[in-house]
């Protein structure tokens, strides 16, 4: 609805692949919401994923023996974190909802957007004990993880090799996104494109418009592990 | 024993951390027992965890629109993916053990050794379909996952809030090292070490030492679901 914040962290290379095009279409149809939509594209930004003594400006807390999560911590207090994890905190402070738009890697996401989570969400920013979990800081958000597999929808079930595909989300949708307060919606899923025909492909991206329609009303999963591996 | 192979990657931006530590502890206790140990120092090598078109040397398999799988896959039967890449994979190829030492980081590993599996474990080098999970091509080897976490053993149990340590494995173990036809061996975890004692620190170390002297003599675990969410 008109005034929401949307915060797209998106990780692909290609803006002809179907991320890209599923990225376009959610600032598409959230836009025309009257959404005000905010793009993070990780690689265009050449965004760094390594978490090292640079995130600090100036002189170190402790500098006889770095201590990373200590160090931002310090840092984020003093107001003294590198620029670029700022801007992205801005944006996520901002924003009502964050989408994360990426190819599933190795039953996680891309590093790239790894290392925007280990260096985004500091202690102090997204949780600062015991504010974690459902008291975590950045309560009152939502999250959404939509992303697209090389295996099938078969082979991501209870009982197959590859194990339910919400085995998978426990680290990313409760680990990190629950554990500072936001609530998760249901995930969205585009399995396996690159085998099926352009046709499919296209229902895809009208199915992400449509979903998006109504995503307003959705209510969060509730994320614990009973929804995970019950 | 004397002849084996060990490759150990490691990221931790510190030396004098509890990982940097447990590190050395296993390059000392292997090389007594006489076997060949090498160490990627990902935050020293500055390893780049970026999946780009720089991953691959000279010309694409298709310009028109970049898929990293399928790009890195061909560049690497030509034998034209970058050299930071040939250099680990060779490591691997030679290695009868991989060791990952790492600090825990949002219910996974740092973004550095993320990129290290998403950049090194290419297609065709170490799965290809369908030789995946068991008949995987990195079968023959070992893997162990040696970290520290900030939550306490307590924290990591099912029923917790956090759940079982199993559950944020399974992309890990199953989803990557499976996956590649490795075999896993149990996890060593060390929970918590920045809120216990010096010496508590030390009998981590110690342990991990003790646990060395006779890791040849260990069986793999049953890298299934039952083992995680059982």
């Amino acid at each position: 609805p008109p005034g929401k914040k949307v915060l797209i962290v998106y990780a692909h290379q290609e803006p002809k692949s179907l991320n890209g095009s599923l990225k376009r279409v959610a600032v598409e149809e959230l836009s025309k919401q009257g959404c005000s939509v905010t793009v993070s594209d990780l690689y265009a930004m050449q965004f760094e994923p390594r978490a090292t003594r640079n995130d600090i400006v100036g002189c170190l807390h402790n500098s006889e023996e770095f201590n990373y999560g200590v160090e931002t911590w310090e840092a984020y207090k003093r107001g003294s974190l590198s620029s670029d994890v700022v801007e992205e905190q801005k944006k996520v402070q901002e924003a009502d909802l964050l989408i994360f738009q990426f190819p599933l890697y190795w039953f996680s996401m891309p590093a790239i957007m790894k290392g925007w989570m280990d260096r985004v969400l500091v202690q102090g920013f997204a949780h600062e004990f015991p504010n974690c979990y459902d008291s975590g800081l950045l309560k009152n958000k939502l999250a959404l993880f939509s992303f697209t597999t090389g295996g099938t929808k078969e082979m991501y079930t209870k009982g197959s090799i590859s194990g339910d595909i919400r085995y998978l989300l426990w680290p990313m949708q409760h680990g990190i996104m629950h554990f500072c307060g936001v609530k998760v919606l249901a995930p969205h899923i585009c399995f396996a494109p690159e085998y099926v025909s352009e046709e499919k492909r296209k229902e895809m991206l009208i199915a992400w418009a449509e979903r998006l329609k109504t995503l307003w009303k959705e209510k969060p999963i509730n994320c614990s592990s009973e929804w995970y591996f019950k």
